[in-house]
């Protein structure tokens, strides 16, 4: 009998999000819970591996059913060995070999990859990307992700780091980057970053004109400073119109590195829509070449929240079925 | 009877080169002379076919000793058709089907590559890069061009224009490229760009304090640029720094997309040696990030001007051979 589905996780620091998923990429079932990667590995494999049981069981499905187990997960991680190295989001975990033992106790085969290249391949398989041709992905999320797949498979790279797209310098000598670099794309067209830097404007400046004022002092969201920009406060437009411009100027850099046929925009940031994608291409126009009819579509994600399960089920699919 | 070489082909707008290469990249026989574009492709491919056959006469070879010819030409070309579409260095060429026309000519199968790439090729088949692992080059002639070459093979994308790296911008808003963007990698770190800006800044400047100045009136180049800068001469230094901080962030932009095993610096102006290696290094050490142990080596090219000939044979011993 041949396999109807495959499993996708999306592990992540707060929670971990399971599916099961057609070959077509339809998700047929889906789970998530809290992460708690405090308790330890051992906790959170028994999670995942519960995890997968209550998604056969709610489709009345057998291991034979399922093709394997595609494994998103926060990183840098060895791909060879299948382990998890350390990761700012699962403190205290150390060479966890996540693939073998979440395989053990699933019963079934794994494929591991780390999350923005998961989701980018989500997009790919079935989502923004999938009319095919070389694709780039930006996750605009806390940080800036990137995912790069070249003639249908996801690029890694010699030290299996490739697609860290948000640490590309765009501004030389600009904003520091706790990753140890100045002036990364992170700094200025991240989700994290826009509101980051509204509210330390708004620190610096308290004797500025009126502008729209958050209620209740939550802390301030890229939606913050989409709606201030909308709104025409001047320090909200210019972060906006920069997060757009370096977004821009990253692009023609992937332009002419990878030269593919789609880049897709995603992640938080990636919500506001049109104000967020127009304004990128509009600045793409302006700032890529005129000599080759080479530009790529510059598109927005199409599957939202599901991007990291899809794209783990895809992996498994393509990796695991003959 | 197994094949004993490849033809390597470098056209140029100035001068054609070629070779005959054995399978470990060896060159046994070559051969240069003038392109002259002017006088159509006719001439130029006829000139094409007799050098092939005046390299089979000097190693008393025949047809059958060869396994196919490998071409690089400027560009852009239709890689798939094998055509030259049309080209700044050869005046006039439009939609010239060089691959076929030479392969009818000289009777032998050619493959058609761009002339940065197929310098690129050299270097990882038999240069610098040949120790393995991904490999992308820069090549600092009069503009800046690259090459990339992933899990042994070119990367071409979507349009075939991958590897474009010359133009990915360093400078927001910075100097205007005749491609239409701003701020080019071209623009900063090519040897045309170093003397060009050496050059005008003196123009600008005329009565400025003392500095080695060049004899006769003849037109500045990258070497005046190094020497002027080595003796002191503070616009010198500052053209010479900038062009090496720009191409150390350009080698941040590339580790984080493509994360290679190794950079190459090819070209005029890596012809400076550890003046511009050492440099480039330093200023890679201090502007990359420290989150990971992903830092490609950066080493010059080994092959010189041989770079395109020694690359285009090894394309025809990789794509024509069994």
């Amino acid at each position: 009998m041949s396999p109807r589905y495959a499993i996708g996780i999306d592990l992540g620091g707060t929670n971990i999000k399971a599916g099961l998923v057609d070959r077509a990429g339809r998700v047929a079932a889906k789970l998530a819970r809290d992460c708690e990667p405090q308790r330890g590995p051992d906790c959170v494999i028994s999670d995942i591996a519960a995890m997968c049981r209550q998604l056969l069981s709610a489709r009345g499905a057998g291991l034979g059913d399922v093709v394997g187990i595609g494994l998103g997960s926060p990183g840098p991680l060895d791909l060879d060995k299948g382990l998890i190295l350390k990761s700012a989001n699962l403190p205290g975990w150390h060479n966890v070999s996540i693939r073998d033992r979440v395989a053990a106790q699933a019963g079934l085969p794994v494929v591991l990859n780390n999350d923005a290249n998961a989701a980018a391949f989500g997009e790919f398989w079935a989502g923004a990307g999938r009319e095919g041709g070389d694709m780039v992905m930006f996750t605009l999320g806390t940080g800036v992700g990137g995912g790069v797949i070249l003639d249908g498979k996801l690029l890694h790279g010699s030290f299996a780091n490739a697609g860290e797209l948000g640490h590309m310098i765009v501004v030389p000598e600009g904003l520091a980057c706790p990753c140890g670099q100045r002036g990364c794309l992170e700094q200025y067209a991240s989700a994290g970053a826009v509101a980051r830097r509204l509210t330390s404007g708004r620190r610096d400046d308290p004797g500025g004109r009126p502008r729209p004022q958050v209620a209740d002092g939550r802390e301030l969201t890229a939606r913050d400073v989409v709606d201030a920009a909308q709104a025409g406060d001047p320090l909200a437009s210019r972060i906006w119109s920069e997060a757009c411009r370096y977004l821009a100027i990253a692009c023609v850099n992937v332009q002419h590195a990878f030269n593919p046929a789609t880049i897709v925009l995603g992640g938080g940031l990636a919500e506001a829509g049109a104000v967020l994608i127009d304004a990128v291409r509009d600045e793409f126009r302006r700032q890529s070449w005129s000599l080759c009819e080479d530009q790529p579509m510059i598109i927005g994600a199409a599957l939202g929240y599901d991007a990291g399960v899809i794209g783990a089920a895809g992996l498994a699919w393509t990796s695991l079925s003959l």
